[in-house]
């Protein structure tokens, strides 16, 4: 049996590396349609609803599948048929939701920042004033192209001012960075099970303000990403529609009852502040710089600008890491080389330390002497 | 940690009960971009097309998700836009599909059949002569509702005869059930990786004649469900385009290496006759009515017909059987009460010896006397 013996820890933006006890539920086989599984279906749906702030408002609808299915079942089923979606770009995340409508005939208009600079709410504002056919925005939180942190809060104030409604992507930042449905309002938000909440890979889910639900009877351009029919099919029986990842969901739940004991949103965010600033921390001793300054940096996953020294090649630079257990991340900035490395994860500040040991260690086998970009 | 302990057997269509080894499997955390993982994701296409028969003709495109995903996903690739589907119906997986098809906007005919009698090639063949723009054609292998094995072989002669597609949903018989793509023309068969291979739910996926899909490019009305797109993706560098359900995949590499150790289809077939017929003998002779002649029976699952007996209610049936370690299912048949009691997956001989015996104790518990329908 491999408790993850000798696998590396996972320094990215997600699949991460989970807890023990996490893979463990996954030991055991699940009837998708008996009572016991039923429950933890309930469980799951409420837990996240309440992480949400939600309750009362809001319900949860999972969604198999990756992080993107979740976000284009979310954009197929609130998207009415003459609805026109605004998406504001800064990043790869941004540009998906805009290549999600146009593969399923969504109109749909972009708006683009440079990578390094937030989405505002002024730019938002007036585009909402100047097309009245626009009936929703999408926004990315956390964008993990870049690891920037949109100010979403505000947007929200300027799209529920105008009457639009907001759907969110809050893939990479939902269990860590508190966004309330009590305070931002939104009638989409969507994550999966193995970003923030540190469950396995399989399974997406989308927060829906549920009287915004039920008017979506008949949207979705698609029978399998339909959340409004999977919303239905779990209000019935707490049954999914069509064959769940079982032992993903069991792990899911596992992680949310640690994610809980950590002292939820607030405690998973502190120590994922604390990994990130002892990484930055690090590497910038080292020379490296980071691509973004610090007031935009979220703590989920942090770009570095790639050295000039001709000695750093990125993929020896991976290789000598991934020898010494840690595995990082390529860059996704369209200008400029970059690398990322995540703080998320079952990752502790010890591991950031360790991590940053591997990474003097790998210049030095590289013969890398300065890390200035 | 479990091991399954107290973990019923499941007597299901799937989920259903895996190995202990195909379930350590997922212990270990993967990175998605890893040689480690691309390795495994490689060899897990190449041993699916092998199992198909399809080396040379065909490739293996996963998509996360259920079944359910794959086969939405192969007809959303493969259906030109100006294309027009005819789907053979005799039970709820052939309706999904002309379902799938009016969600998503594919022109789409069907024919049915009623639930207790296989399509037919001699039918299949005249619809296609009367109606020019079937550019394809969609049948369900072996269709869950009932247990019914469909004529495959013979519809496809009949399709490919007239030049038109041919997709398969072999869902519950890919892996147990002979049919290569040597001797039946296809160009989509979709299947899963928890139903005859014996691993966890997550992954769907769909076997594509590799000339038809090059021609695809653009046709899908899903970013998601694009095998297209994600095809270019693995061909590319192994990778998948969005965040794969990593441990189900190690599970899933894990359950065809014991799939090939068990004799392949044609050993994993052998059990399950095995099993399906200790099954049906030993209902028969309590007295209970399978609702398919032997004939048509596939060895996946068997549709049993409710005792008329006053003292037989389903429910308290199956608590009593799950009380004593055995998880059987509803019936799906439109007409007639029925349940259903499945032969695959981790289950011998043995065990449907133990099943009929807790059978047989829950009738008495039950005081059914008479299992007539």
């Amino acid at each position: 049996m491999n408790h993850n013996d000798n696998a590396p820890l996972l320094l990215t933006p997600g699949p991460l590396t989970t807890a023990v006890t996490t893979r463990e539920a996954m030991l055991r086989d699940w009837g998708s349609r008996d009572q016991v599984f039923l429950e933890l279906n309930a469980r799951v749906r409420q837990r996240v609803v309440e992480i949400a702030g939600g309750v009362g408002t809001h319900v949860c609808v999972p969604v198999q599948g990756s992080g993107t299915f979740a976000v284009e079942a979310a954009i197929g089923t609130l998207m009415p048929r003459r609805g026109k979606l605004l998406v504001l770009v800064n990043g790869a995340y941004g540009r998906r939701m805009a290549q999600i409508c146009n593969v399923a005939g969504i109109d749909c208009v972009t708006h683009e920042w440079p990578e390094l600079e937030p989405v505002d709410a002024a730019t938002t504002a007036e585009l909402l004033d100047a097309d009245p056919r626009i009936s929703h925005v999408a926004v990315v939180h956390c964008e993990t192209t870049t690891g920037l942190l949109n100010p979403v809060e505000e947007v929200a104030a300027a799209v529920a001012q105008r009457g639009r409604g907001l759907l969110i992507d809050a893939m990479s930042a939902f269990g860590a960075i508190d966004l309330s449905a009590r305070n931002v309002r939104y009638d989409a938000l969507m994550a999966s099970s193995n970003k923030c909440i540190e469950g396995t890979p399989g399974v997406g889910f989308a927060i829906l303000r549920t009287k915004v639900l039920k008017q979506c009877e008949g949207n979705a351009r698609s029978l399998s990403l339909d959340l409004y029919d999977q919303w239905r099919g779990f209000e019935k029986n707490n049954q999914w529609r069509f064959t769940p990842p079982t032992h993903v969901l069991a792990a899911f739940d596992r992680a949310l009852a640690d994610h809980a004991a950590e002292g939820g949103v607030a405690g998973r965010g502190a120590r994922y502040r604390q990994n990130c600033k002892i990484l930055v921390d690090g590497m910038r001793q080292m020379g490296f710089k980071t691509a973004l300054p610090d007031e935009l940096q979220a703590p989920i996953i942090v770009t570095f600008l790639l050295p000039r020294d001709k000695e750093f090649e990125f993929h020896r630079f991976y290789e000598q890491l991934a020898r010494r257990g840690f595995l990082i991340y390529p860059g996704k900035l369209t200008k400029g080389d970059t690398f990322r490395i995540g703080c998320i994860g079952q990752v502790y500040p010890d591991d950031m330390r360790r991590a940053l040991t591997a990474v003097r260690q790998a210049l030095d086998e590289l013969g890398v002497k300065d890390c200035a970009p």
